[in-house]
């Protein structure tokens, strides 16, 4: 049986390749695509079981409160969840005990596996650098991404004792060993012609292990959120972020 | 308090590397260095708590016959295992119930950690490759770890029911496409300058996630004989493969 | 001053994203972009300097005899010229010896460079292998870049007196060791996730050199252009290739 | 017909592997190995047509007036040279002007080429960065030949009239984006397991080059050597750098 799917912020950019993406998987059927002027109720009215929400942080509560209180599962892309928003969201849902809601910040599987496998090597090598390049309209350096791998890098080797990366560097030209994210070594490169890209560098005597995360296209969040759509009806309550869908 | 470490195999390359490894080791402490004609009683003697054996696959049942009766903790690295003689080591374990042997066929922690990576990423791709790059002077295509990496991940997917990678090749030159084990295509490059080298692609609508293991020394097995070494006290019986004690 | 540019098939995705570059770029300016059912004559009443040609085989010489007879310079990225019809424009050009062609079947200036720099370092190594990647949408492997690439490079090691690259392999899986193009191995690689990309790994005692090209995106065709539009003017009769624009 | 080569600091570790090389190589005889203490006569004895110096900066320029007084071509790559020793060289073979003598800090031939590819890719794309990565026992970042690399990319650029790469960071963690030598950003990596490598990143619209370097091994000098062993008698004169003996 098909899982009947909406789609809340379907006119944007990405709500398209959303609509497209649920289309075009013989699990799915695309039921409701809302935007903004439509009415809520389409979703109750058409039977709908999971609706992915890309709107705006100025909406998405609503949208939620009015998802869950109706039994109908979310899957979240929407930014600015903060821990205030969350608890509201699961204030929703021990009302509705049987409807699951996911939000992640990243829908990209590469993305979010790297980070999960950088996390889990990080205390078997002696060193580890994070370099992510993006092209150069980017405003912030390093990333979003990295500041996330490098801290979580850094967690993992702090629980299991493992000391600083070394370096005998004396002689420095400003900048040149990178940015310090909680003692992790991170490069931010900035070049026409790529998009978005992430590299974390393992190494200790004789090897190295290197995962890396090349993102060329927007579209890299569709196999995120279809995972999503198809998993949260068995994941009642509130799921953060991507991973715990991923039974690594 | 320090571990009192035995080397079998001690005048061997690899020996003498993992003698160098535990001196340097601050946890440890080399108490017996034993190659053949020296007799094993100098581990009792000198109260060896855990044995790297390195030897031959002709002596190290010997040897941990010895071991095991003794309560010695051993770590393997010799090579010859099949399932009769892990059998017989389980055996002797029965006969001495708190002493634990890890027999692992590779201990190069960064090659371990990428056939698990790319076991547990396997099911969220549409396509999976796999290069290994190696010296020009290595007789077999695929390399052995080739093999058992590409093994795994058909075996990930066939478990998650997703199929095979897509290819719309019609015209191809004998060859090019690489060869496939288990439906996994592999691709052997050989190389001057090069040492021993994996590398997993994998990749779905807009993102890739690549895994790439190097390996430039021979050295590169003693952070893995050392976890070995650490763990092997806490992990009574046959523990086959450095994975288990990775903790993942 | 600026430079006059048209463009033929101005309203093809090709022809679209030239006629933004031109725009684009501040020393040229777009004075006609004329497609099917437009008269040429555009071009001679607009004093049209030099015209980008990405049409089809069955028009481009019409078109061509017509430019160079007003003696308009041409940059061609349209495809179907063998021998015979590179004759046939030398002989127009004859007649306009001021008047400068550019016919080039790639204008991605990093894949002429990355051929270029293959060609000039394959003797200095002992060994040289190729490795193309591609999404698994292709029909052919290898793709005719790598045939070229390989042809190049198996050239220059000829001339230089380097034999094969040494390999070693006595077992080999059906296929592991790629295809060989003249002497040289060249692997295929299909993925999702990916678009063009093309690496040569070079390599001697102790060192490699590895030279790689990514093209992500169609309009990687766009620089390699408005080079042949500066550039076309200064080099009358028929240049073939982009290579010797470039200056190397 | 064979060369005679002799080796000057014969019993270093870059001598002796020298000694190998030449041994090893089907066009050469080695016909005299001195170090400290031996006679340089021990070349004119012995009919040495060329040199190999790896010594001391304190020693060489006593040994190369020898060298070219006695008609004796030279291979130096002891440091050490600045433009009066030079100059000094130049003086001497002024006086003996068939004798050639080639100086190069760097016989890697791989680096070599890594460096002009980039210089001559440079001016084509909107971009350009550079990473080194080193073992984390250096006491310098950037590495000298990153140094070096930044450097003629930047004046290859300038020369061509091409600006400074685009970068809209607005927002930086303190060394994020790399040293900037000569307005070309490079980045330090310093990591275990690695020994010495060096990526030049060129990228425009689409499409990114990469020319990649890895050296993992000193004897990686080896075959820069024995080329200008063969070619030094054919280029009186001071050559500077290995550069003009690969005709590129």
């Amino acid at each position: 049986m098909t899982i009947r799917v909406g789609v809340l912020g379907a006119r944007g950019k990405v709500g398209q390749a959303i609509c497209a993406a649920v289309r075009d998987a013989a699990d799915l059927e695309l039921v409701a695509a809302v935007d903004k002027d439509d009415a809520l109720e389409v979703f109750t009215e058409s039977g709908t079981q999971v609706v992915v929400d890309f709107t705006h942080p100025d909406v998405v509560m609503g949208n939620l409160k009015f998802l869950v209180e109706n039994g109908i599962h979310a899957v979240v892309g929407t930014t600015g969840f903060d821990a205030a928003r969350l608890d509201e969201v699961r204030g929703w849902l021990a009302g509705s005990p049987s409807t699951g809601v996911l939000i992640a910040p990243n829908f990209a599987i590469g993305a979010v596996l790297l980070m999960r496998f950088a996390e889990q090597a990080a205390r078997f090598f002696e060193s580890v650098e994070v370099i992510e390049l993006h092209h150069p309209n980017k405003a912030d350096a390093p990333s979003g991404t990295a500041y996330r791998t490098a801290g979580l890098i850094a967690q993992a080797r702090r629980e299991a004792g493992v000391g600083v990366s070394p370096d005998a560097t004396s002689t420095e030209l400003d900048g040149a060993r990178g940015a310090a994210v909680d003692d992790v070594r991170v490069h931010s490169v900035r070049l026409a012609g790529l998009v978005a890209h992430q590299e974390v560098l393992l190494g200790t005597q004789g090897e190295t292990l290197t995962i890396r995360h090349d993102s060329i296209d927007r579209s890299s969040f569709a196999p995120g959120v279809l995972l999503g759509v198809r998993e949260i009806a068995n994941r009642p309550g509130l799921t953060v972020g991507l991973d715990p869908l991923l039974d690594l």
